[in-house]
């Protein structure tokens, strides 16, 4: 049976505030929650509809599952864990770069991407949603255990000192398709309705472009996270 | 003023029974209801924070908003729109496909990239989530009013009967990057949890993939509008 103070506390770490003090987060499914128990992710609690999960975990009904989700509808496993200390970035040959990207599903797609895509690192400006809110957790599908998220405050600063060139995502500059991209780059993309913002920009390159084929151009642009698909695509294709 | 029976209608409409009876459907947010409006998609009313959106807006308080919104967040404008008629499949040389997406906003980022790269149109499974659906609305900004969703009974006999070479996006098949897309072609994209449904890929005729350059290939598989995004802009790359 769930305390009522288990309770709260789980509901609580759907606010990032009570994640930092807190030092914890949720993730909630089978899929998720057994890649960051695969992955040796400490976990301080563990609860599933069905005892067999996990030896560890405490079984309990769905009416309780439903008290603590942070969805709309519960999954038949939650798990508390705690989140790790930040990490010195890599700075591997292609790094990925978010500017004040908001959307909980997107950043959570974006991870995904530089997973499939072999990359260990996403740098994020702090205006980015936090990568242990549970929707990103979620739509990371259980990549954000092989990528880690940097949080950075100055991201034009971090990437200028990693010492390669800095392309950024923009509308109507050069095709991406007849870019030649080199072996080693930045690839900044800002938010969608902002774009990247002023002081990193300053501090980008070279822009880059995904040709619009609508005639007329009436498409204003493209979510952020199927841009970098396109965009971490034209970088590998080649390799 | 909000009518009782106003609030009641418009809440209504987040479900597609209540969307199919009235044939109507909700779009919130200036530059969606914006696009809505000047593309002359009929509207049955219009509520805005401020009178001066539109000169047929009836202007409403942000508690009001909140009272109406299909969101957790309110936006300054809402509207109430008629469902356009089902059009005829028209065909395009490239046609895009989807079985079972059930994720809105997934749907909507993929109703975007159609419009994007031109598309206007995606042929849709009566298993993927309705297009009519507020938060595809959103997620699409706009792009549904160049996007004409068709809905089919039958998803795999109805890509037959356009005559075209049928690719499916699977795991572990040949590789996009060598393949050699002819400029006529049918592309369907699976649930991601389910994939591509037995009927339909019994009729696809070509299997591709999008490699992963992840070592030891843990991530499991790309969001369904990344994928897409990946195979369209090698579509389209080369014209």
């Amino acid at each position: 049976m769930l305390s009522k103070n288990q309770r709260k506390q789980i509901l609580q770490l759907s606010q990032k505030k009570h994640r930092v003090t807190q030092g914890l987060f949720v993730a909630e499914g089978e899929k998720v929650v057994t890649e960051l128990l695969d992955s040796a992710w400490e976990f301080v609690s563990l609860f599933a509809i069905e005892s067999q999960f996990h030896s560890k975990a405490e079984k309990i009904s769905w009416e309780e599952m439903e008290q603590i989700t942070h969805f709309k509808t519960a999954s038949p496993v939650l798990g508390v864990f705690k989140i790790r200390p930040e990490q010195p970035i890599l700075g591997e040959p292609i790094t990925l770069a978010v500017d004040g990207v908001r959307d909980p599903g997107n950043l959570g797609t974006l991870i995904r991407l530089c997973d499939w895509f072999g990359l260990s690192e996403l740098i994020c400006s702090q205006t980015t949603v936090d990568c242990y809110n549970t929707k990103v957790i979620q739509a990371s599908m259980g990549s954000m255990v092989r990528v880690h998220c940097h949080y950075v405050r100055d991201l034009g600063t971090t990437l200028v000192a990693l010492n390669k060139p800095m392309y950024g995502a923009a509308a109507r500059e050069e095709s991406i398709y007849k870019t030649k991209l080199p072996e080693k780059a930045s690839f900044v993309f800002g938010s969608e309705s902002h774009g990247i913002s002023g002081e990193v920009s300053a501090q980008v390159s070279n822009l880059i472009s995904i040709p619009n084929f609508r005639k007329g151009n009436q498409a204003e642009s493209l979510n952020v996270a199927t841009a970098a698909a396109i965009v971490l695509s034209e970088i590998f294709r080649a390799r």
